[in-house]
C-alpha cells in the first residue's frame, strides 16, 4: 500500500512512466466543493513546464480525465478519480535496464524488491511522472483550502550555488509568490531566477544536473489545526513532502538553523494585535508541537540533483555481477526543483486538507 | 487519533505529564520475539539521564510495567502494553497556565484546539514526558531489529555552535556510537561532547537553552525494504522523527547539502565487492526513492532550543487579551537534543520495523 | 494490529485473562465531551453480572483506572486510556493447556498462530475478559452519542429455544429496553426472561451451555450518516459485532428473512409526517446502502453456546498427536448472550460514533 | 474514504453507474503473482450474466483496462488499477430523481448526505455497477489465493421460498460448486436452480423482485490465519460482505442456528487424521475466535429483494414534501442474489488475501 496516504482524505496514486496511464483516486472529499478545473489545469501546466529549455523534452497533454466524483464541477462526496494517458514514451531509451541500474535512482532496489518483476522503464512507478497525479490531488486540495481562506504558494529558494531571497516569516508575500509563477524559474527576485536558469543550462550542457531548494508558505489557517505527535502538521506534511521523488530534507520555520540558536533568540513572543493573538517572530514556522498557531506555516524542501545524466557513471551489470559504465540518454530535467514547485505546494495542501478534515471531525462542543 | 502511528506495527502512546501515568500499546508484533528487558531499561535510562547536571531535575523511576503481550520475556503476538507511573509532578510550577501560554510551546494552540479542555500542566500530552513510552516502543523495535541483524545508533552532532565529527557515510562506526552512550553528551569526539556540556551549563546559568542536532545511522538492512512514495523509508521515518517534540528539520544522507550539488558529485556509483552490490559513495544515505539500497541509512535531526526558560519572555494573558510577561520556573532540560539521542534511535527503529514487516508481507514468490 | 479498530476513533484493546490487567486506549475523541463515570460503571456492572447464578463465579472489581485523556470528567481530546486490574485468576484451572485444546475455543489456532508463544491461560487475549475494555469503550461512545440525542439499547431475544418478543421496527420501545436492564435476563417480556433463566440453570446443571440472540436498536440519528460500501453502517457495525467473542451471525432489519421476501412486501414506503420524511415500514432496519435513513437502526446478533463445558469432550493431545478427552472445570458463563447485552450496545455505539465523526469531517458546505 | 478497505491490501473502488467509468486500485499486492486474465474475465462474465433472462438488460463489455501494476501478466508489486468504461447508460430512466426517492434504495439518504450534490442517476456510486470493480479485485484475490492452495466457491442457497441443498460443512464439494457455475442459477441441485429461475421469472412478470441467500466456502487455509477481535476472519470478511449492496445478513458456520444449540451439540471435537489435527464436526465454519482452524470456512449471506420494481410504490416528493407514487422502469435484476455469487466469492477472497498477507507479516520465528 505504498502509494496511498491519508486517514481522512485518502490519496491513492497509480501508474508507471511507460504504462498506459497514471492517475489518482481521492476518497474522503466532502460533497459540495466546487473545483475550478481551469485552476487545476493551470497548476498542472506549471509542473509540465512544457517548452521550457530546462524541462524534460517529453511532451504529454497532461489532461485529466475525471472518471468519477464530480458532477457539474462540484464534488459528489464519492471517490474522485482522474486519469492521465501516457502517450510520449521512449522505452528504447532504457535498454540498459534492469541490467545496469542508474546511480542515484531507485532502479536497483526496486529490482531487488520485486525479484525482477517491477516495471523499470522510464523509472516505472518510481518515475517523476507520478508527480502528475500527485499534483492533481494537490490542486484539488488547494482549491478546497482556498474555500477555507487558506493560500499555499512556493518558490525556488536555491539552485546549486544560486539563491533567491527567503520569505518574510511573519508576512510571506503570497501575491508575489503567485505572480512569479509566470517566470521560467519562479523566484521572488527575478534576477536570481535568471542566474539559476543559466546555471541549469550550463550544467545540462556539461551532461550534468543540479539540486535545489523549494520554500513554501501557507497562510490563513486558524490556530489549533493538527495534533501532537504522529499526526502533527510536521509529521503529516513531512510524509507528503518526502514522498516527492528526489527530496532529501524537510525543515519547518528556522529548521536546521534552530539547532544553533538559544531559546531567547528562537522563541516566538506572543502579542495581541486587533484582538487576535499573534507572535512577533515566527521561528517556529507557524507550528508548535504539531499544531498551527495561526501564524504563516513555512517549510523548506531540499532536492538532490536529477540522477539521470549523460556524463558517464560507474554502475554494475547485475547479470554479470561486474562493474560497468553507464551514460543515460533518456529525457530528464536537469534540475527537478524547478518543476517541483507546484508539487510541493500540492503536497503541503494535501497535508493541510487532511488536518482540516480532522479538525472538523474532532471540533469540541459536544455535551460538556 | 493523533497519538497512533503504523500500518503494520501500530504504536499508540497515551498519557499526560502530570496525569497518573504515561504508556504505550504496540500491536502487530510477531509472536516469538525475545525482548531483553535489561536492554530496554538501559535504553530508557539513557533518555532519563538521571543525575546529569544538564537534564531536568524531575526524578521518575521510569520502570515499565508490562501489562500484556509478553510471556517469559517473549512476545505472544498480542498487543504489548507498557505503563509508566508519574510520581514526581509539580503542577504548582504551571500556575500561569492556561492564561499565559509559553512562547515556543504548544500551550496556546492546544488550548484553542481543545476549547480549553486539554490538560496543559507540565505540557500535558504535549510534554517531553511522552517520549518515554515512545522510547519504550523504540527499544522494543531495536530489540526486534537486532534479531534481524540491524543495528541503529545515534550521537549528538551539534549543540549550539559546537559540533561533533559526522559519521562516515560508507561505514559508520556503530561500535563507537554504542561506546559513547556512556558519556554525558554522547559524541564520537569526547572533547566535542565536553564543549557541548559546557555550553549547555552556561546557557542554563543564563536562564536560557540551546538547540542541537542528532545524527543517526542504521546498518544491516538488505536492499529492497521500503516502497516508493507515501510509505518510503524517508516518509515513514520522517513521520516518526517529526513526532518527537522540538524537531524542526529532518534530512537523509547529504540532506540539504544535496541541494547545492551536481549529480556527478552526488550520485552514488555502484560496484561489486565480495559478490555484493555496493555503492562507493553514500550521498543518498542508503535510500533511493523510498527504498533501502543495502548501504547504511543516515539521517540528521534538528532540535530547536527548549522553549521553557527562566529568562523573562513576552506572552499574553488570554483572559485579558493583553500583553504579559512570563518567566518559567518548572524543571526542564536546557538542551533536549542530548536526551533525545535514544528517542531518535527508537523512532528510526520503529520506522524500519514497520518496513521490515511490510517487506515480509509483500515478499515476492507467489505463483509466478 | 488485530486488536485495534476505527479510522476516526481508534479503539485499541489489550490484555490477557490471567495477565496483570486488561485495558483500552481511545484516540480521536473530541475534546469537551463530559463522561458520566457513574453511567459508565453501571454499564460495566451489567456486563459483570456479579452475583448472578447464571454468570461466571469469577469476581473482579472491574473498576476502570483512567490513566489519561480526562480532566474534571471531560475529555481533553487526547488519548483516553483505562486499565482494569486482574485479581481473581485461577491459572491452575487451565493445566490442560496448551496440550489439550478446548473444542469450540481459540486455543488450538492461537497456539498454531503464535508457534506456542501465545498466553492461553483462561483464554489469554482471546478471553471474554477482553469484552471488559471493549465495553468500557462502548460506554464512552454511548455517553458521547447520548449528547447527540442518540440512544442505543438491547435485549436478549432468545436463549436456546426460548424467545422474547422482538422490537417494534418502527418504534422500538427504548424506555422498556432500559427498564429491563434490571432483570437477570434482560427481556421485554419478563416471563420470557424467566424461562431463559431456567433453561440456562438447567443446561449448566447438565454440564452444558446455551447459545442465544441479542437484538439491539439505535434511535436518534438523522438520515445521511454512513457511506456506501466499505464504511457503510452495516460494514462498520458488523466488524464491531463480529469482534465480540462467540458471535456467529449478524443481521440488520429483516435480516435473513429478507431473503424470503418480495420487494413489494420488503421495501419501506416513504411518507411525510410532521414535515419529516419517514418510512411506513422498517424492513431495512434504518439502513439503505450503508447509510442511515433516519429510522431506527435494528440488528440481531447470534451467539454460539459457551465452548467451555464440564461435560467430557473429545479433543487431542498436541504433544502426542493422539485423541484425548477433556472436561473443563474453569469458571464460565453458561450462556454468554446474557452478559453480552451491554457489549453489543457498546459495539454498535462505537460504530455509530465512528460514523458520527466521519459525518462531521465530510459535512457538505464548502465553497459550492 | 468510504470506498476503500484493507490494511495490508488496499482496495479502492470508484465510479458512478452513469459516469464515464468505474474502476478499482489494488495496492499492497506482492510482486510476482501471475494473473490469469482469462480466469479474471470468466469471473466477471459470471457477474455480468449477459443474455440471461433473469439479469438486467443493460449491456456492457465489462472489459478491464489494466492501467498499472501488471507486466507480462505478472504483478509488479505496484498499485494495480483496472478501469471499466460505462457505455450503455439510460439516464432518462431516472428522471424521477432526486425528487422521488425509490423505497429500499439509497437515493434519499445519499441526497441528504451530499446536500444534493451526489450523482444519483442509475444509483450513482451506490449502484450495483460498482460490484464490477469489486468483483475484479475479488478475482485478483482468488487468483493469488489459488497459488496458495486456497479455493473459494459459492452457490445460490435460496431464492424466495426455493432452496438448494446446503454444503457439507466438513467437506464442501468444491468441484460441484465450480461445475454449477455454468447454470443460469448456480445450485448444487440443478432442479432447485430451475425452480428458482421460474420463481424469478414469475416475480418479474408481476413487476416484483425476490431476495435470496448465497452460501460460500473456502478451503485450503492452514490453521492460524486471522486474529482475535477486530481483524478476525469474521470481522474482516463481514466488512467485505456487508459492503455488497443488498446484503442484510452474514453468518458463519451454524450461524443463527448456533443460538438455539447447546455446546455439547455445537462444539467441534478434535481428532487426529493422517497426522493432522481436524475437527469431526464443523459448526464453527472453520473459524474460532477470529482464527482459521484449518477446516473449511463457510458463510451465508442474505440478500434483500431488488428495490427497483415496476409495481407502483409509495414515496414522497422531496421538493413538495408530500406523498407521491413511483413505478421504476430502469433496468434491474429481479433477484440480485444470483449475479452476486461471484461477488460474494471475491469478497471472501479479498478478506482471506488480507489475512494471508497479515499472516506473512507476523509469522513467528524472530529471535526467540
Amino acid at each position: 500500500m505504498s502509494s496511498r496516504i491519508g486517514r481522512l482524505l485518502s490519496v491513492q496514486i497509480f501508474g508507471e512512466s511507460h504504462g498506459p496511464a497514471v492517475g489518482v483516486v481521492l476518497d474522503g472529499l466532502p460533497a459540495g466543493l466546487r473545483l475550478d478545473m481551469e485552476a487545476v489545469r493551470a497548476h498542472l501546466r506549471r509542473r509540465a513546464a512544457a517548452g521550457s529549455a530546462i524541462a524534460t523534452p517529453r511532451r504529454e497533454a497532461d489532461e485529466p480525465r475525471v472518471l468519477s466524483g464530480l458532477k457539474h464541477g462540484v464534488t459528489t462526496g464519492q471517490p474522485l478519480c482522474a486519469v492521465f494517458e501516457n502517450a510520449n514514451t521512449h522505452s528504447s531509451d532504457y535498454a540498459f535496464l534492469p541490467d545496469r541500474p542508474r546511480p542515484g535512482h531507485a532502479d536497483y532496489p526496486a529490482w531487488v524488491r520485486s525479484a525482477g518483476h517491477d516495471d523499470l522503464d522510464g523509472g516505472g512507478h518510481h518515475s517523476g511522472r507520478l508527480t502528475l497525479p500527485h499534483a492533481f490531488a494537490g490542486a484539488v486540495a488547494l482549491e478546497c483550502l482556498r474555500g477555507q481562506g487558506v493560500r499555499v504558494a512556493a518558490h525556488v529558494l536555491s539552485v546549486g550555488e544560486e539563491s533567491d531571497r527567503p520569505l518574510d516569516a511573519l508576512a510571506p508575500d503570497m501575491d508575489a509568490l503567485e505572480a512569479c509563477r509566470a517566470l521560467p524559474v519562479p523566484t521572488l527576485d527575478a534576477k536570481a531566477g535568471e542566474r539559476m536558469y543559466q546555471a541549469i543550462v550550463e550544467a545540462r550542457a556539461q551532461g550534468d544536473s543540479l539540486g535545489g531548494e523549494v520554500e513554501v508558505a501557507a497562510v490563513g489557517m486558524p490556530a489549533g489545526w493538527g495534533a501532537p505527535y504522529f499526526e502533527g502538521v510536521e509529521a503529516v506534511a513531512a510524509a507528503q513532502l518526502f514522498s516527492i521523488p528526489a527530496v532529501k530534507g524537510v525543515a519547518f520555520g528556522a529548521g536546521f538553523a534552530a539547532a544553533r540558536m538559544r531559546a531567547s533568540a528562537y522563541n516566538d513572543p506572543y502579542d495581541v494585535v486587533d484582538g487576535r493573538v499573534v507572535t512577533t517572530r515566527n521561528s517556529a514556522g507557524g507550528l508548535l508541537g504539531g499544531l498551527t498557531n495561526g501564524m504563516p506555516v513555512l517549510a523548506r524542501v531540499a532536492f538532490r540533483p536529477t540522477p539521470s545524466i549523460s556524463l558517464e557513471q560507474r554502475t554494475v551489470s547485475l547479470s554479470r555481477m561486474e562493474p560497468a559504465a553507464l551514460s543515460v540518454r533518456g529525457r530528464h530535467d536537469p534540475c527537478v526543483a524547478v518543476r517541483a514547485v507546484p508539487v510541493v505546494e500540492g503536497a503541503l495542501a494535501l497535508a493541510l486538507m487532511e488536518l482540516w478534515l480532522e479538525r472538523r471531525a474532532t471540533l469540541p462542543g459536544g455535551n460538556a
